[in-house]
């Protein structure tokens, strides 16, 4: 950590930074420039008590030098996470294709879209039983009724199930049926659930949130990280911009770089990203080009009956075709779905 | 709501949403322009179930014409929401100032503070047992321990007490010594949360969400009201930007906004909009001079060893200093504090 | 267009409406809802005078149903408009690579890279002469030199050049050595700059503003087709969030927003986007793999002596190899590089 | 300027830093920590020539110390720059107001809007001549005409003048008829116009990009200062951000900030901010609690015929009294109006 001085900051108040810096425990290094001096906080400590520091006279800035997050971090692990559920591999040269319908609502409708989105090529299915909806009039989700019918679909289907917590109380519940627990992207600094959902031992699919920096974004990661559960999936859903002609505005270089800060696989999200199914396509594309270890899909027998997000829903037959052309990018860049 | 059709739909395209239109409840109005048709939907419903026609062959877009919240809505209440909290009064002409710690630290500190904030004009005592932080490796707050010293400051200084949940399993906790709960930003959209909230009885501070528009934050507020519970208090606390000077920027703006589309109080919080004291004494006044209902400032009595946001708290003679010149300005537009 | 009235809008206030909307040459067209009426104007006019409108008693809302760009719009044009320059297509099948450093400084470098970027496969040199820098003490381009040198490598290497203009006093003088003129992010609203470059009769590759929503950069480019010149090559280069991890966040999904909305081409310039290197290679395939008709990157054969923009450079070997891989992403498509 | 080294940086990397820092003209000066080693570069001179550096083998990072703007600088000059227009002072106790419509278009509503708002008080009159719209096909001012109205309007009633300019070529013509050049949002990094019109010796209201951080608008505002002319009056007017229920997001904490990062005075523009006449009571009285140095408000004598940006015009007698109530809040904050 370095601490800049004000132009003007006298040496007494240096002194009193310095003596200020060992009294943490640090060792205290200054350099006197022309105009503004610098003092470097050399320690073992990664996490500087700042405010301690930042009301002191004088003092400019602080500077960190370390990341905040450690456990999450490619310094700490130089190896790629490898999430192993029986013969899927998350996280490996393999792209994983998470598909099915926003909500779980109707038994018919879902187990159809189940069957269909294993024959195109899903290995994992998706479908909300708790739903977080801006509004409190809109559908909320069927609950354990939900969860059961995801139970019967992956007995059908042998697909492995991800669904959403958004409550405390349900962990428990929704870790009975599920094999990943979905953290929502409003969830993302929720920090009780997030503590709750890496102590459930269950694989996390980890949303990003829509205001969510990467570093903060990782900060979360880390507080399931430091349950003893690193078996998180991040998920690029898209940032909140000032752009509206698609709902979320996806930042794709999060992939590159979430791969060189961390150890974590991430997947993406075009749906949600985009909020219309038209646009999906091309993100999906996008995605597997700049490297995503897979892509969380909406996929709908009936798009237009669907009581949550119609509108992104891919048709089975279009995702079913998606999945072939993403075959072909997956292998242009020496990966295989 | 009006349903767009693009330009090129054919007449059966339209007919099948006005067939559509009618077989939800309402009555299909067509009009038809020369490159494009409009049909309004009429009737008694608010929410029309969208995606149901916005998947529908021919159809470009679909424009709301009513307001998605509605018990929040000016549209239904057209006197402004007051809260009484026996002599503090919420929303009327007068202004009410919380001040407060970010955390409860140590009693000795707190009540020190709290005493002072008292005697600067203060109604309201703010100070954090639940702590929702960035790191896991933060301090998160002493808990009930925390809140049992919340307790003995409303006791020794008569101020009514203001501090957060972040779990719903602890709300009834919470509820038992808080004469107001406040949702913080990042569980702005933590419905169930909310729902708890509200059901509590308490009156609810509800800070709007980093990257929430207004009409979010209202539909968030549209879920406390719809528990029963209209006692709610809307807090402006900055949003995301690409701005980096400030922590967030504060949307002065939303002030103006929320006192024409809702009846609630709205306060604002210029200590975590700006995370730096210096400005608060320039926020404040505006926001005071642009209708706030009141402000939610930090003060701590030693802000360089506060264990939390010390960069962002005045300290109490700053503090009492500032309290008299918002009089002045409260004064000018015709409001006391 | 359609006018919302307020709830409680008068009769005679809608009649007043639909009197204003008949004396501005359209047909008003009324839908009484149960809380609201609206007004439909129904003409041939594109653009209605809104403000005449917005303003009078009653009136609550105006929605516009068509879209403001007119020359830019797929309504109007169905097919892809194509650029051709000699044996160079933009537009259609094939993918250009544009290639070169962000600005000319001395002739050895700049003729060496251009040769190498020439034999790694780019068709198009890029190279600034004129450089808009955010500080008035960095390298400001070499000016009409530096256009002298670009023309060297035209007649050197066989590839076409295109280069900035900042100023409409030197719209004359550039377009007599490029063969297409860059309008860059900062000027994306130079209105001025608009009309000469579209005036010149030349190509221009319109950059993206930072803070352009994708239908302000559309009437950007009606600036240019209303002077006749519709050879225009949209370059979608990040747009500004509150992410710092990559200088500015790409919106990957404007590749096919634009291509719903509009007939121009459109390319990537992933080097400005992200402003790092290491980050070129993931953009440019998501790019490509999102349908991108080219891409723009900054290669310089000394990144570390580069006088503009260096560390977002690419030294030649590694941007032969990324064209090497972006023709197996290009064909995974079933385009070609 | 400080250079972070990656952890596992060698030596040898680190020892070529330091050569390279001292062939720059500085002193290099490391600190080993544990992880990581961070050298600092000490010298006269300001800008290091980063690129050189950032590619450097081994290095992560370069902190800059120093503000990229020396000549807008309070480091520079300590005392407030005040503008002086005959017994008009601007940055001085006194709060300036200027309003006027939009655009200058027919004489007479012109000539009656002036002798109003100089009777409410207002001591500077805006009026646009050239307007850079974002449509091609909407009213682009009268020009020159324009401008000869502005300046019978100036004669008539002894208001000073500002008006805008959007090319270098009309600098010359637009300093003859005008007290104060302005710059507006879309031209701020237009940075061949920042020095044409520094040069022309006129004060310039150099309004803020909708995109551009306070540290972006301060370099523009060096531009200018680096002519010689640092008669800036620096106008907030609103950033881009996702809130939609304005049109900008006005960024009031910017009056503190640049208050203590500048000399040069502050003013703010709330009726473009907000694009809507209702909320500008609000944030003129806010702009003035928080220090604003002056207010530009749009006031047009009939704003249902206004040809440009009538929605967010106020009626004179709307204007009057707003002054009026001004002028309390004014005093409130021991200034005047």
């Amino acid at each position: 950590m370095i601490i800049i001085m004000r132009p003007g900051a006298t040496k007494d108040q240096i002194k009193q930074v310095e003596e200020k810096i060992i009294s943490l425990g640090f060792k205290a290094h200054p350099i006197f420039g022309e105009i503004k001096t610098v003092i470097g906080a050399i320690g073992e400590k990664r996490l500087l008590d700042t405010p301690a520091i930042t009301n002191m006279p004088g003092v400019e800035d602080i500077v960190p030098i370390m990341k905040p997050y450690k456990l999450a971090c490619r310094e700490l692990q130089q190896t790629k996470t490898i999430i192993q559920l029986d013969d899927i591999t998350i996280g490996g040269p393999e792209i994983v294709i998470i598909a099915g319908p926003c909500a779980v609502e109707s038994e018919q409708v879902f187990y159809a879209t189940a069957h269909k989105v294993k024959k195109a090529g899903a290995k994992i299915l998706r479908g909300g039983a708790f739903k977080p909806r801006t509004s409190p009039y809109s559908f909320q989700g069927l609950e354990e009724e939900g969860l059961k019918m995801l139970e019967i679909a992956r007995q059908e289907t042998g697909l492995k199930i991800v669904t959403e917590v958004i409550d405390t109380r349900d962990v428990e519940l929704v870790a009975k049926y599920a094999d990943i627990l979905q953290i929502g992207a409003r969830n993302m600094q929720n920090f009780r659930l997030l503590r709750e959902a890496g102590t459930s031992g269950k694989p996390v699919l980890l949303k990003r949130g829509l205001a969510a920096t990467i570093e903060e974004w990782l900060m979360a990661a880390e507080y399931i990280i430091s349950t003893g559960n690193s078996k998180i999936i991040l998920c690029e859903r898209g940032i909140r911009t000032f752009e509206t002609a698609t709902r979320n505005t996806i930042d794709i270089s999060a992939i590159p770089v979430v791969k060189e800060l961390s150890h974590l696989p991430i997947i993406v999200d075009p749906s949600h990203a985009t909020g219309t199914w038209k646009y999906v396509d091309a993100l999906s594309k996008a995605a597997v080009a700049a490297g995503a270890d897979g892509l969380i899909i909406e996929v709908h027998n009936d798009p237009s009956h669907a009581l949550c997000d119609g509108p992104q829903s891919l048709r089975p037959e279009k995702f079913t075709q998606l999945v072939e052309e993403l075959k072909a990018v997956a292998s242009a860049i020496h990966r295989r779905i």
